[in-house]
């Protein structure tokens, strides 16, 4: 059986995408800067999506750029905002540990250029709280960038209650949605949010299409200069197609957001519940407050990427964490967050499920994963000490 | 009939570049950094697009950097050579007064962070010289950025020499090929180039991508920051679609390339030929020197957004100009020069052909074009005081 489980990662992209990109490749191909028909035919298409996902965020098409994707998205969000920041004299940034490396070193690029950084800390159970956030603005604050939700482990944060308090202390709220986004009810008006980021691939949309949420009055910063595309805010020519598709897409999740969430939520519940009963072992992110599609786990006295490559060879795709650093041989920095000990971090496990997932897929998952765990616990030596009682388990 | 002579704005995706993605949206949709063999076989098309990329720039594949487009490429490969040069206190540029805005803008914003930014005139036949870049250049230059042929007038530039002279002074040489590649000759080593950028969908690939060539030794500058993909120098899941789509449309390119120009400088050489019979009109640009593709005239007394409107009307597309600025009522840059004057300069229009385009759709285009043009001049009283002789004609 194969059962694509990374759907965090990036996603199948849907037929409702693909038909509706397939005609902007050939047929109505034309640069929407382009003053006849052909060109024009393009402008409309993108003036539609522009419209559409504007509807759909509840906001003005004009509050949309679109970007290559999300990482673009966060990146000129967050410079945006401190560029305006430095401008009034106000270089404080929040944050929390636990963001995406698109804004983790979007940051880390601002700290060299004097902005003072400060990462929450982020609780056991995954989420920061507004409390925590309101006791760190100071009249310097600039920003405040918080994810909509977590990207390794599904926890959602308190989005309108942060941008609240933003709002009140006058001070910018971004929010990484990309993990949300087409998951997750979004309303930028009711949730406060004055900019987001959201990434198509991670909907069932293409690769190659994001968008920026900025509220009306915040000026942006341009990343990449240029043609006068994007109200002049990101040169390069539109990718109609994708933008199309990722519309598409976006359109096609939000009506069916609820019954997916329910049923995915579903397959999720299982799969916790079946993997709670492997021995040392612990759910990371909360209990109910997580992403419908987002199991991740750690098993004590195993390595993630074996666990990967063998469920691998069941047919099972899954990930350790985010799919972005995979190439690298440090633990997460979301499981060091939320306090896991080096040793348990690195035997961590996310499996994210979309609506394509079938309950006939979670059992298969539940019946290879613990033995797969076995088997690599059973070829360690350190294991064999922990269960010997030489050595100590860190989980019960 | 139809006619579509703007390629130069934007091309039709070719069957083989669609046919091309098609599995990679919903087959082969792993996320390449993904440990999993679904994800596994998205990086081998990366790599294996790397490496062809690579082969037609004659280069390695770790010298390819994928981008989300031409412009990206070119603001990535300006930022990174002026980092690198302010690193060594140089911080003199030189590049041309009729660059693509993706590079005239980057420059700008570099001026405001005290780099010191030279444009070379352009002589009246759109080229600059080598002599030029090398008068120019001195112990504080860090960059020569010349693009290899003008997106407005077709003009190729002396690249392989200018590549010399860069390389004699260690000065690196960046040059925007958006509007060559796929259509001229490249060899980065032949033509000593130290950077490079184009555009997929410039050649019929599809919108959304692009790659930068950076020649091994010279440290890139991300200007999205994030996840490792790319070698940790461009941040954001990898467009595999896209990337795929724009392999296989450059592949066929290099591939037809000699037919293919020759097949469109006959049909640009009927249509420079026809349209030169109009009276009061000049060809903008060298004479032979020039894309395949391109034909640039101004005609006396006309505005060029009428026209393209009239030639819409009938069915054909061409601009008259770049599409990237084809909002502004400001007269071409460009056009200004290679010392065109407002008033002729207003009147451009570009057309630019691509191997789809007939000679019957020629014949077409010089069909209709002298008669809009007269038909215009016909209702301005401008023209009717020229040709009653109470005012002079700028053209002969």
């Amino acid at each position: 059986m194969n059962v694509y489980a990374d759907n965090a990662a990036t996603t199948r992209t849907s037929r409702t995408a693909i038909n509706a990109m397939l005609p902007y490749f050939d047929e109505i191909y034309g640069n929407p800067s382009s003053l006849h028909s052909v060109g024009q035919r393009a402008a409309e298409a993108l003036l539609g999506a522009r419209e559409k996902i504007a509807e759909i965020l509840n906001c003005t098409p004009r509050e949309i750029t679109f970007t290559s994707g999300g990482s673009e998205a966060d990146n000129q969000a967050i410079i945006s905002a401190a560029r305006l920041g430095a401008e009034r004299g106000k270089k404080h940034i929040i944050s929390t540990e636990f963001e995406h490396h698109a804004v983790l070193h979007t940051l880390k690029k601002l700290e060299k250029q004097d902005f003072y950084v400060e990462l929450l800390p982020v609780g056991e159970n995954g989420t920061v709280t507004a409390e925590q956030v309101e006791a760190a603005i100071t009249d310097k604050t600039c920003l405040v960038t918080i994810m909509f939700a977590n990207n390794e482990i599904g926890s959602i944060q308190p989005i309108a209650e942060i941008g609240r308090i933003c709002r009140e202390k006058g001070v910018i709220f971004h929010t990484d949605a990309v993990q949300a986004a087409g998951h997750l009810h979004i309303d930028v008006q009711e949730q406060n949010i004055d900019m987001l980021s959201l990434s198509s691939h991670k909907f069932h949309g293409p690769k190659g299409a994001g968008v920026l949420y900025t509220r009306k009055g915040i000026p942006l910063t341009n990343i990449i200069e240029g043609g006068a595309q994007e109200r002049g805010k990101r040169a390069g020519t539109e990718n109609i197609p994708a933008i199309v598709g990722m519309t598409a897409a976006l359109e096609e999740a939000a009506e069916h957001l609820d019954e997916n969430a329910e049923y995915v939520a579903k397959l999720r519940e299982r799969l916790i519940e079946g993997l709670s009963e492997i021995p040392h072992s612990i759910l990371n992110g909360s209990r109910d407050n997580r992403l419908p599609g987002n199991v991740n786990f750690c098993f004590e006295g195993i390595e993630g990427e074996s666990l990967l490559l063998l469920l691998d060879s069941k047919g099972i795709s899954a990930s350790s964490g985010s799919a972005c650093t995979s190439g690298s041989l440090d633990p997460s920095h979301v499981l060091l967050a939320i306090g896991r000990p080096h040793e348990i971090a690195h035997g961590s496990l996310r499996l994210s499920l979309c609506e394509e997932n079938t309950p006939e897929q979670v059992e298969y998952i539940l019946q290879e994963v613990p033995r797969i765990v076995e088997y690599l616990r059973s070829m360690s030596p350190l294991w064999l000490d922990k269960v010997s009682g030489k050595r100590k388990f860190i989980l019960e």
